[in-house]
């Protein structure tokens, strides 16, 4: 099935905001099986929108559109479609059920142009809107399938995940819903990881394999077709095996979280305590672990020893270790290894964190760019020391360096 | 001038990128007074890039095509588009000469397919490359006019400013360039200042004034064209100085820089000091400011006092005030305050900030999601003491709370 992704909206042309919504349904339809030949971008313009329709369904089986559902004389796309493919408008008494419930609940007076957000095209089916008040349309007209769906993602995206996808299926002649696992992995790049499973990547049929690398992590998802959970296990378990085989000491977690939720939610289980000592990334470790909800259960604090002067008052590095010829200095593993011990021992937890290094972008005590030591202390084991040489801006340096650090963590918990 | 940007590239389709390619363009043509009618995204295939520009052409005056100039067989658009005008391709020999030149100096072999990054168009202008290798296309082909540039952000940003945007303007008869004033707001939200400028923003004609607002900041951009400097600013000044004399409290900068990179400057050109002290934000204000390369002749450290064991042990705040029935609570002005002066105290900087609230999701201490304490101590002045009710997510609440902070800390500057 050939697809066209048309997004509704002059924000768009104006640059206002971007289109993640093509992004979303492009990887949605590859998903499915569907080859999204093109996408394009129209604004709240009656006769371009119309012309845009015409030369998709001249070209695509599906055409699927997003935005111009709302309430305003500017949301169009439902009235563009109904002239295109000659059905009538009609209400939807559900929807509109919905949408009044809602205002009366609120106490507040619903303006009449919230009733365009329950039209329906004749002969369509409705794609319920579970987060917010525009019904979608689902409607095949002479052997072209539309869509239409939501501007907002947060309306767009399970309107499509959980009735559009269903649907689109059913045309396919595909019952089966998708089963997909995301293995999350931590302490190896995606190049790296591509080279460990590239004979699975390039024969992969059933179940497909794609590699995703964001914000210091990568992932790669598995994703199969099945008439049951137990019929996709059987699909997906033999894959996932295989590439714990190869690459296991690096998956954290078989669920969509980032590492420091993961390490969050291991430590809050065993009632484990964590403390973080930061020199080049500046506070970031305590940010990403903060950022979890929760957190406060294991995460104690956090001290950001930017200077050597607070590396020695607060942390107690001395400072013939940090300073003078012959000196380690801060940028070292015997200052990693005494800020994370003597964090350790001053705030009492399990664990204490420490990262130093150079985040550029010159270089600092003659070392170069990206060269990061972590050190993890335990309460019950030896210090763990780690050297690396990121590469990166400054920005990127901090982000891989703490990432790194949550990492060597991660493997003793 | 009515113009149609297509983005080519197969990872588009897929959804392994998004299309910010277009964002820029549609914001750009909007500065040189073109209009965008459409967006179109198409894959490294031939026939369905012929297509895309007869349709485009069919319906715009000036078409922009980016992406598809690289060397592999897949980057087809310079042989499409000569195809599609009947103008054959020849070598660029300063393009020529500036690829054979970089391969040299790092002794590396050229491969052939490289000289496909100096073809150009029989008539067309060449549009320098500055930050690498393929050189873009500037045609005009029965009264349509292409511009042809590469997928790289960092190379087709650069050369649209300073090649595409002049030929474009010099097409449109107008010779005059563009020159526009960024002012950086703070502790002000997107809504308030366009209120308070909503005359302005409607009765604009020249300049233009736009309003931008992203992670926690908001902008004002004003766009003329002129012939000088002086004639720019002639026409940008009086516009300038009516908003600053509305919102000027507001207005940290007139460059396009974040609130923390303004404070590390000014504080380092006062060789002043700083400390911050972190409950809710978790390290994000040490995060932001430690992003800024050079911020470590300025900040010289942070804690992150996560639990009332930490403020009380690191920062001296006495537990009576942080627990028990009819105590302030570690949310309170009163811990802000301490946690301000005891840390100006301890580590003997100019200034010291402090930040104690409820990210969410849940409420702390009985106390409302949102609500936020911030202390800025002083060595020369009397501690401020702010309160806020923020609205947002956790992540959005730690962000807001960050540049409050911040924005405290800059008006006393």
């Amino acid at each position: 099935m050939k697809a066209e992704i048309i997004a509704v909206g002059t924000e768009l042309l104006l640059g206002q905001i971007v289109n993640t919504n093509a992004q979303f349904l492009s990887r949605a339809c590859a998903d499915l099986g569907v080859s999204v030949y093109f996408q394009t971008v129209v604004g709240d313009n009656e006769s371009r929108l119309t012309e845009a329709i015409r030369i998709a369904s001249s070209r695509a089986d599906l055409v699927i559109c997003t935005g111009g559902l709302g309430p305003t004389q500017d949301d169009l796309t439902k009235d563009v479609l109904a002239a295109y493919t000659g059905q009538k408008l009609h209400i939807h008494q559900p929807s509109m059920d919905k949408i009044e419930a809602f205002f009366r609940n609120r106490g507040a007076h619903m303006v009449e142009s919230n009733r365009r957000q329950a039209l329906m095209l004749e002969g369509s089916d409705p794609l319920p809107n579970d987060t917010g008040m525009a019904v979608g349309v689902a409607l095949t007209h002479e052997q072209t399938h539309f869509i239409l769906l939501p501007g907002p993602p947060k309306e767009m995206k399970p309107m499509f995940e959980r009735y559009a996808s269903v649907w689109i299926s059913a045309k396919m002649g595909e019952v089966r819903p998708l089963y997909s696992r995301m293995l999350k992995f931590a302490g190896i790049g995606e190049s790296l990881l591509e080279h460990e499973l590239i004979d699975l990547i390039q024969d992969q049929t059933d179940p497909t394999i794609a590699t995703y690398a964001k914000e210091g992590e990568v992932a790669v998802r598995l994703t199969t077709r099945a008439s049951s959970e137990a019929e996709a296990e059987k699909a997906l378990a033999p894959v996932e095996s295989e590439i714990r085989s190869r690459l296991g000491q690096y998956i954290y977690s078989n669920e969509d979280i980032p590492l420091e939720e993961e390490i969050i939610r291991l430590m809050q289980n065993k009632q484990l305590k964590l403390a973080v000592a930061e020199s080049c990334t500046g506070g970031l470790v305590s940010d990403l672990l903060t950022a979890v909800p929760g957190s406060s259960a294991v995460f104690q604090g956090g001290i950001v020893v930017y200077t050597n002067e607070w590396k020695n008052r607060l942390l107690s590095v001395p400072l013939d270790v940090l300073e003078g010829t012959g000196a380690p200095g801060a940028i070292s593993d015997v200052t990693a290894r005494l800020l994370a011990e003597n964090l350790l021992k001053q705030s009492d937890t399990d664990y204490a964190i420490a990262i130093t290094g150079v985040a550029g972008p010159g270089e600092s005590e003659g070392k170069p760019v990206g060269l990061v030591y972590i050190g993890v202390a335990q309460k019950r084991g030896e210090t763990v020391i780690k050297q690396l040489q990121l590469a990166g801006n400054r920005e990127l340096i901090k982000l891989r360096a703490a990432k790194s650090a949550l990492y060597q963590l991660w493997k003793l918990l």
